[in-house]
């Protein structure tokens, strides 16, 4: 790991903190070990959790699909040469306009959770194929995904009829576990839920063909409270045989936090290491990024990234806060991080595990901040 | 306020919503309204609350002061030509470097909160002024600052011996009752606090002679849970001379929420309103505005905005949701709204009260939605 920091320092040592560094060497191997334990599924990389060009630019090299959240998305793949039918529309939000805008661009993969939806999908995507979302409670993530998302059982059999009859191929079903599921057996449920669905709909006369597994997929943070995402792969692979038979449908899967989490350092500095009061118990260190440059998922205390330094010393509970003037900008005040004493200004401060969800959620200018720019190893 | 929409929609027919209209006029009423109540403060006016060029234009003009947070914030003020003796550099949280960019640039007016800040001032911007941040537990403000901010009023005596001794000019304190505050007597409190150390410090030898009042005058939002803010002003002037008396010590007020948030009308357009299933009892409102572009303040609910349409019908309690394929893009889920159920896709939702803490708060790209655009009336 020094050494990481070492090359790091090497090759940034004219940057500014704070910065994140992405190695891409990382994404492919994450890519290759998905391929390697699922090589019946077909990656639909989520673009959201890191949308550089490189890390695009990688993937499509890789053999990966895109899942897209807009309009914009969908034009930096375009951009990059991705032909229309490896992309899905995986929002269940959606304008009017935005769906003849994906169709009209040669997008025929839609999902939908609602019968509004479905009516905009049919007038400006007539003839797509149409993924239906299931709800579930996703217990057991540490960023759930609410009733935002999904519709029930019974209501997806009504929809898949309705599509039909609205002239869309009623294709197959999605779901998602939430993000960084712990608990492997969610997949398990999850299954036997959709077969039942699959079995309902052939008997209807509506026969399904695809399922997407969502995301959900484990990165690692400082919890150890989940299984190697090796056996994940393992289990899910189990679970698809118990449920759907050697026979399996046509198999998508959706990382992002999985696909680019790991290949994140992002470099920051101290500002100041101090006590709020001389009679105070912990220390707060604030250091020059924070939640509206690139930490949002702190928000709960919900991710809790690795922390390191090469500081030497005695090691205390500390306070981590961002350098707004926004109380909100605090990182982890329940969850003190063992840190050295001795932290001084300017001292470097790598939060690992930082290529999901960091950059792109950035804000523009908050305080005059500016975003937080993204280099490669 | 039919025939102010009316005149939006005139003015921005051509725009794409989402976008913040913000009516300069109303800006201009604030700030009036503030000097005409406290005739003796100076104002200095928050930047962070709303940089726009505009806001910050129209501010200069009519005389106000600036309280900064960065050295972005202060290359944006210097540049429409404000003098460097009219900017305060408000953030307890600088790097050396930092502090010597606002020297450098002529500001001598810093203040601090911490033994470990006070040092780096002494040394990059020797013989500024010195304002010690009180710490205050800000409770009755619907978005309270926390422990980041300020100290107690023990360290401050020492703080304040300390920076004399370092050749820095002690010069005064600042305390911040919270933003949104809804207690007037947390200013009571405040200034009792402050006097007290005034004493103090007087009689031994460091008299201090200005007091900055900070921010946390409220903004009308939702809740009607606040007196008028022009009781505020009354009381917080009885409240100077109750401790102070009639020889006051120069009062700075850093107004932020207060003077822009009222100009500021955020326009969507809804996506979809459905229930997710036919036996839910709520209906979803899918609006174009989210929590990563504009609407951060709604995080834990803490800012009910108003929200208007001019859509008629039977009004139904709603879960309004932003567009993004992130569930944490909930905008109101505990507090539903009463709006028309017949709310159609396009539909202009109007969020009232905008003008403070949405733009800049902006995400640059997430889920590849823009940050929002910002015009003015």
């Amino acid at each position: 790991m020094k050494s990481l920091f070492k090359s790091i320092e090497e090759k940034f040592y004219d940057k500014e903190t704070p910065y994140l560094v992405i190695d891409l060497e990382n994404v492919e191997e994450k890519y290759n070990i998905l391929k390697h334990y699922l090589p019946f599924s077909e990656v639909y990389y989520a673009v959201k959790s890191n949308p550089h060009f490189e890390v695009l630019g990688l993937l499509n090299k890789l053999g990966s699909n895109f899942d897209i959240a807009s309009i914009y998305e969908l034009d930096r793949i375009l951009s990059i040469g991705v032909c229309p039918d490896r992309i899905s529309y995986g929002n269940t939000i959606k304008k009017s306009m935005d769906i003849k805008y994906f169709y009209d661009n040669g997008v025929r993969l839609f999902v939908t959770d609602s019968h509004e939806d479905l009516i905009k999908i049919a007038k400006n995507a007539p003839g797509s194929d149409i993924f239906f979302r299931l709800y579930l409670d996703n217990s057991g993530a540490d960023w759930p995904l609410s009733k935002k998302f999904g519709t029930c059982s019974d209501n997806i059999l009504s929809l898949v009829e309705e599509a039909k009859k609205m002239g869309l191929n009623p294709y197959g079903l999605s779901f998602h576990v939430g993000s960084q599921q712990k608990d492997i057996e969610q997949w398990d449920m999850a299954l036997c839920l959709c077969k039942n669905i699959f079995d309902i709909c052939k008997k209807n006369g509506y026969p399904l063909s695809m399922l997407n597994l969502g995301g959900g997929l484990p990165a690692q943070y400082l919890m150890k409270d989940h299984n190697n995402v090796n056996l994940y792969f393992s289990f899910i692979k189990k679970y698809l045989i118990k449920h759907f038979g050697k026979n399996l449908p046509r198999i998508l899967i959706e990382p992002g936090r999985y696909m680019v989490a790991e290949s994140g350092i992002l470099v920051t500095s101290v500002i100041l290491n101090t006590k709020k009061n001389d009679n105070d118990f912990y220390r707060w260190l604030y250091i020059d990024a924070g939640k509206f440059n690139g930490l949002i998922e702190t928000l709960n205390e919900c991710i809790k990234y690795p922390i390191l330094t090469n500081r030497k010393g005695k090691k205390v509970e500390m306070i981590i806060a961002g350098p707004t003037c926004d109380s909100l900008d605090i990182l982890y005040e329940d969850n003190k991080y063992l840190l050295s004493e001795n932290l001084c200004e300017g001292d470097k401060v790598y939060f690992m595990s930082t290529g999901a969800y960091t950059s792109s959620y950035s804000s523009v200018e908050f305080n005059g901040f500016p975003p937080i720019k993204t280099y490669f190893l």
